[in-house]
């Protein structure tokens, strides 16, 4: 598809690869090598197989769009990629494959490895906003800016006290993302009806092997419990409004007739087709763009919730992958987007002190530096 | 991105399609060569000039993949487009290239020409659902079932009526689109201020061969009034939940315990990684899904009505591309699936008489023959 | 609950009576007093037992907080009701009454009776604004002001183009609302499970005097077939979405710096309990609100299409009446608001005039004129 | 309104209180007074105009709905009632009142202590939800039974492991949700634009009174700041959808053909109007019915995190305080409901073994019982 022809940053690219095709590809594989090794270290199969299984997992070119078509009629991705697997392993090794695994442990366990690796691209970009927004608001954290409640003036502030702000939420909220991450994203083992039946009586080992070879804490099998996916889109869509806040205020700050701030220059950025003279909000927009989506899409995977029927359910888990990947890629357009602008973002103190004046309200701006003080100090509230 | 590898029914290649990198291309460039025609046809630009915008639209070749890269870049499609289509011109048919047009009316045109494609590309799996269920619902309008309320069994109802039922919500909805599209899909050309200015008394005359050309009703420019997309999203959803209510059924039809109905059984379908005994309802998860997301990217599209901003808004329209998009793919997905269920539907008529002798309840079916023919006589309440 | 405290304009109180516990009463009452008078008019039940309940319904008086907690436990109104009625009955009217009928018949039909007459309520104030802002359109049509594009200065409008789309967008959406409520808001009258059992072959006669009598459209049953009410919660976001544009252009246009227009001063409102100086667009503030909350609320009910299971479901129709109410009281909310900013707007025309030469774009308007009078004429694109 | 008439729990007159006009009143005088204490106690008002105030507000009268009527028009509860305190106050004292707060100051923080009673209120059922489920798991936890994955029959488990997923979920989303409360409803103190202007400097003690008066955690202001509201929605959809899994289950469960468990009957309740033999899972469908409006009323709040303009927005917070509200109400329906369900639900043992048994899949039930201990023995994943 190609909507994001319309507003796509640079930084998408990279989330697009943390989800696509070959990113899925790679999880199932590691999936299956890694419970192979798991079953053999616990002797529940033979370590020959295993052996076979892993070299299999780490050679085999597959189409991923051959694939794809026969995932859709299968209704997962799974049968047709153990029936491949399987076509090319020796009969013992083949019988061994995916054993005591279903469907939803690989696309829950490839699901989470992805949430992990977005989260991780995520922090990068988070990491500058927080860094540059902090410099900035502690260099204006003492310039007298006129204040505004419900878009009218209303009584001095420090222009750093709100750019503190914006920091501040958007550190709680990245802090409140990777707590459900760390959380969440979690191991996905259960076998067919999420009993983990089969295994003799190491399943719990096998878990544990698997787990750690996958780089996932341990966990019992939440296949029909979805709330840990819940809390991160959930935590992602407040992310995206924290930063659609900041984004909105940037473009009324740039507003003409105002003037206060402004996003930096970039070639090639932010032109109108037909009008040469403007510089659009470019930056702003990618960010008020998401932040108009995020909400909805967050629904989206909050319903699934009650979708869940009994031991796996019928709709409802299978709508978080998509919606979960875009909220990571327009996430991650959001985090670089704003990145750019707090590191570069053009403060206008003469217009600041211009708009001060005309407000005609005095110059008191009361406790804002040790407010900003507080809020970069910690963080959080 | 890849998630589409775990539920994509063969129609959403095609749908795929409709909203691509080469479609958008292709409209992008269909836009720019009947706006050249048009305004040399009303002698606002050489005849000559236009023509060759018409033959180099018709030839270049461009790399979207490059074109995208500049257009996130730029925040728009159409400023790296027309600046490539200018290099390729002669002078004075580079000056006239994209006369008083902006980047939104060439955006809103492209969405516009998609979302007419869309829409054919649904028409004809929804003409196979409306028309097998009205098949189905006549051959068993007479045949008494057990009717259910509130998940329990309630008093008999003709089996046919319930089908009745699924064919009336999703031909009104079918309908309910089909107006939505026709007068919401509509020419959008205004240029930079949504005034249509630099055209001289000529921009009426100008629309209506832009809107002929493209296949379009003529309309006043809609830039920063968006009420007409978002009654398409909203009858996109509606028309998704009328087809997950008939998944919905056919699901609970198909339980162990009931059995009354099942899907269609197709080669290489519905089977289990795990278990090999079991025929799941793919179609009903498709659909479904479809369901569950639905609502959340509908509400996307209605949260950007307000973030309309003046002459053109910031974040909100930009925000409806994808989330259309997004909606076509699954109504395209979940229409083909409900189309091979409603053809194929496997009806288990002895196990009906069980369960409606089991309710011990009579088998009184009241109106339900009118009823049912009713509800297919005109499709609408 | 008491939060309508917070942004309570006066029109809500008209539409909460709309949809409080005096107007379900009523309606219900006359549902089945209606009921008994056209079964006795089909011969159905006796003359004598349809007299004593009309009589019974028409004085009745009943506490509905009491009946509130039976019907909460008993999980619909019906039953507790009925159940009063009969104890007042003479036997075999108690027995005739609410024959043929269930507890959705009842509910559903006081949901639309309350829809159209919300409806009505809502049809004034939007006359209103429609009317206004045509009226404010003309006036202003030729005024060069500066168009604004993603937030920043364009080129020149017509200011009464800006205004002239505002009231389109709103037309059409009051429009569509009308359509969607002639369509969707009609008879609900199917039995116990759909079926019209019970009433002889008079069933379709019975039907067409219970609609003439309650003033509905006749309609087969829609118990499980949500799609009407769900076009009407979406019409009903679509609305609060063009309202709320409109709030964000006023709201935008009435900033410090900017000063084209504001909300009419009305004693009382607007002020700030810690600034005297400010007057907030209050009348905005409102419709903003409503604007945040539509989609959601929309969503909602798009959600409950799935859930409505067989032949009536388990949560999803339940799900509509409080979030119907809701979106029609927000849109109450914001039709008056909106209509008192529509007839009072105080344009300034110093200030577009001096904002537009700032931008320094020159003052050609183009086609605004007659776009506006184009827009106006119609009221729909 | 009335609709809560149609599915109202009992439990939900006590989350009504909470929510209600007494109660928003009660805390907004006990702001006022607690905020006079504490600028006493740090002499920035007279010791004796805060004895007046605190008394006032311990003994003053006001009619709730006369005071909406005026709070209506103003926009804001505090600006009449502010008005109305100082009439009957000393000259100093209507002075002190109030000092160095603004209207956001007071609703936020009623709305802080709502959330926190509501918190508590829910806390109760939540708990007999938690306590019954995991004596009900530990019964049933070696009671073989047919898993169910995609609504058919896949493979036994332990009848208690399903029991142990719905303990867990719910009790992991009952964890989030008093996390979010405890860093979310927090002290918002910040004066007319955040800067806790003209409090000498003395404002860091009074906010620390302040907080401490009212039973809050002291913070920075976060007035245009609401990740925190953000996430106690979101943490509270997620409960609602835990809860609605668990009554999505029983209902399937309750199914004829199917009965392994049921709600427990209740004298009254789950009848119907039309079918005196019907038992229906009314609880299910008060928890189905919150499950289906949930994910969008939160959505309506994680829209107002971008619109949360400047120093305070106009409509993103104004729209909270209702969906809030509605969303305490509803899942206090929900825990109440599955409250009682999961203290009375009726098992079936000889049901479950004849399904177990028709499935004809053995009785391998895995490591159901060691996973549900593990399930219930933390709580969460």
């Amino acid at each position: 598809m190609s909507h994001w022809l319309r507003s796509r940053p640079a930084s998408t690219d990279a989330m697009l690869a943390v989800f696509d095709d070959d990113a899925t590809l790679r999880h199932a594989l590691a999936f299956e090598a890694a419970l192979a090794r798991a079953e053999a270290a616990e002797e529940l199969i033979e370590a020959e197989a295993a052996e076979a299984i892993d070299m299999l997992c780490a050679r085999i070119v597959i189409d991923p769009a051959e694939l794809a078509n026969e995932a859709a009629l299968a209704g997962t991705l799974a049968i047709p990629l153990v029936a491949r697997l399987r076509k090319d392993l020796p009969e013992s090794a083949a019988k061994a494959l995916h054993k005591g695994a279903t469907s939803q442990d690989l696309a829950d366990c490839v699901l989470v490895l992805q949430i992990r690796a977005g989260h991780a691209r995520l922090a990068a970009d988070l990491g500058r906003v927080a860094t540059a927004l902090a410099t900035l608001a502690r260099r204006h954290a003492a310039t007298p800016a006129i204040g505004r409640t419900l878009l009218q003036d209303a009584l001095p502030i420090g222009f750093g006290l709100r750019i503190a702000q914006w920091q501040a939420g958007i550190v709680a909220a990245t802090e409140r993302l990777g707590r459900e991450v760390e959380s969440g994203a979690v191991l996905q083992f259960g076998g067919a009806a999420g009993t983990r039946a089969g295994l003799s009586d190491k399943a719990d080992a096998v878990s544990a092997r698997l787990a750690k070879a996958l780089g996932l804490p341990d966990a019992p099998p939440w296949h029909a419990r979805r709330e840990g996916t819940a809390g991160i889109a959930s935590a992602l869509a407040i992310l995206i409004g924290a930063l659609g806040k900041m984004a909105r205020d940037v473009s009324l700050l740039a507003q003409n007739g105002i003037g206060e701030a402004r996003e930096p220059a970039v070639p090639g950025r932010g032109g109108s087709s037909a009008m040469a003279h403007k510089r659009n909000p470019t930056a702003c927009q990618i960010t008020l763009s998401a932040a108009t989506r995020a909400p909805g899409l967050a629904a989206g995977i909050l319903a699934g919730l009650t979708a869940a029927e009994q031991e796996r359910g019928l709709g409802g888990w299978q709508a978080e992958g998509p919606a979960l990947a875009e909220l990571f890629l327009i996430a991650a357009g959001a985090a670089e987007a704003m990145a750019g602008v707090a590191e570069g973002l053009e403060v206008d103190e003469g217009a600041i002190a211009r708009n001060l004046e005309a407000a005609g309200l005095g110059d008191d701006i009361g406790e804002s530096e040790a407010l900003a003080a507080a809020l970069l100090g910690n963080g959080t509230r």
